[in-house]
């Protein structure tokens, strides 16, 4: 099945204006490079970014919020606590929850904190690249810092999904969105998002805020990586280096129209 | 009174002059989103920004610091403990202190927080949005994360102004500036403030670069907030969406003259 | 010996092409501000950065890194442990440092921990603006904030250089590049540079980038001082304020040709 028709377009372009007009509160700890992007890129998609780990406030916040989005970058103890602990009230107050496995692969400690998190087990859809799935596999990722790029076979998102049991998406030059059976093909995007820091981390904002609106995590990853891999092709072609890439990059994600998806490919298959 | 005269503005423009002449040196323990952001602010105004916690090294920068700028973001258990020796510190080298109430009303933990602090009573001036604002005093502020925004009427900035003797500022659509009996109203600005992370802070950060330079808090704070206000919507009329809004908004306050009063308006009333 | 040919300028060319070449892993504990802008700054220049100080993952990450960048901007304790850990490893497995002296002269602290690190001695190029390397000397910096600038009289260099036994860069209006009884003179760049936050961290980071692929660290940190001054030369030229300066310093640094070096004055002499 091959569907890069109109209505697969108006279907996610309909999520993203229901998240314009509901501004979901997105709950995020994530690293301290890309706080600040995470941010900005939720905001400029429509939704409402809330970033915290304090344990004392944990529960006034992942209650309000509408998706949580745990990220493994920059860690330490405290905040890895904080993770488990907003993981526990979101399972309780029914909040889906996004991981991006950021570094997994290249240090044995991201190793242990994702298998950690995913025991736990109320996580709606997992992220990362190839390097960082096939990590998360205990394959030899061959990972060089969390901005490296390894492309990886399709099969690496559908095994990780079918061991961890929930959506998996694997970002690179093509991404790749596995739930069960299912397999998402989304091609497009640019160069330049290995050209700036927190283009994974940020993806996994979009793909959070798409899951606030959306009670189907695979129909709302491709929806979320599709626009952001979609904005990104947008802002290359107007841009002159990465300062600029990243500058029109919120422009874009803005000023999102249903025409934008016709700079992504998305397509199906059964596996 | 209504006195949106050019007199006033020359008057807020010759504290920006001034401002830029001294380069008064702002100690910031702020947030870690928006850290960055408060930094080139306080650069692109004139200002000199420093943003330390550590206890160790705090009486060497608040000693030689013209204002201290203490701010509720991604709060932890270390940075409050720093916030209040840093207080105290304020207090005893005649350092005055804006206190950004980000989040207050959203958790009861910050709210805890800034109690503490205005009980140390040395603060000139507490700003906040409007659901913080209305936080602090003890209503329901309907908070959803800290990038949100409740309009309220002007009396929240009276009241709270009055009960804790302190400058109080609340923004949004239109800022409000309550010092005792005096109201001051700020209209102008732009709806892209809500479409960046850090609008919040970065006024923060302004007005505190105002206070350095003006022994008249109420006068500094109307001064700081007028010149963002106009700076966001002259930076408003360029850009294309929020990532060309950000790079303006530093543009615009470095260019800064005093003709970009224009963009506001200035009035004021007894209550 | 004064040497502006076209020959010194293909080859530092040479090196930024063997860094864009290999793309080597630049292991950075830096200050929170400039986070970010260090990560960005080394992908435009087409190394890879790793931004990690948790201490049970640094002997993953170093022992794959080809330079650690050590910056002493937003101390805490925890995080100078891990500084002091990383240099161990870096010492071990034979990867080069640089130290950026931020706020050394501000902060008592800052020159402890300074002192602390250099005594480890594996330090190959420590860098800082005038009044931090003055600071480090024992000297009255004047040091107002992280971002000040103190010029001073290149023997700070040369005094330094002879004092740690290593490669000293004394960053401002002019940058000079000492080591035992080189100096080298470095002219152009551009006052924008005192008005954005981390422009000091990120020529550290690109220091560190050069130093990642030449074992002569005077002449690796020369090559990295002169492209960063560069870029800084033609951001300032396309730009109207400090935040397009910022976005053009990413673009110039990424599409950076052998021409771009005219836009510096690089000079050497015997002392």
């Amino acid at each position: 099945m091959d569907s890069t028709s109109d209505g697969v377009y108006s279907k996610y372009y309909a999520q993203l204006e229901l998240l314009r007009r509901r501004k979901p509160l997105i709950h995020h700890i994530v690293n301290y490079v890309a706080m600040n992007d995470c941010a900005n890129v939720t905001l400029s998609l429509g939704a409402l970014p809330v970033m915290t780990h304090h344990p004392e406030e944990l529960e006034d916040i992942v209650s309000r919020s509408s998706a949580l989005y745990l990220n493994l970058g920059t860690p330490d103890q405290e905040r890895f606590h904080s993770m488990l602990l907003a993981l526990r009230l979101a399972e309780r107050y029914g909040v889906p929850v996004v991981l991006d496995l950021v570094g997994v692969g290249a240090t044995r400690f991201r190793g242990t904190m994702a298998a950690k998190i995913l025991g736990d087990s109320h996580v709606g859809v997992v992220k990362g690249n190839g390097g960082e799935v096939l990590g998360l596999l205990g394959g030899v990722g061959g990972v060089r810092g969390v901005d490296s790029a390894v492309e990886v076979e399709p099969r690496v998102a559908s095994e990780a999904s079918e061991k961890y049991g929930c959506v998996v998406a694997v970002t690179g030059v093509t991404d790749y969105v596995a739930s069960g059976g299912r397999l998402c093909r989304i091609e497009g995007g640019s160069d330049m998002f290995t050209r700036i820091t927190g283009a994974g981390d940020m993806a996994g904002s979009v793909v959070a805020s798409f899951l606030a609106v959306n009670t189907d995590p695979f129909d709302a990853c491709v929806g979320g990586l599709a626009t952001f891999k979609a904005a990104g092709s947008l802002s290359a072609a107007k841009c002159r280096g990465p300062g600029s890439f990243r500058t029109q990059l919120f422009d874009e994600l803005f000023n999102f129209g249903v025409d934008g998806y016709s700079h992504v490919k998305i397509s199906f298959e059964e596996v």
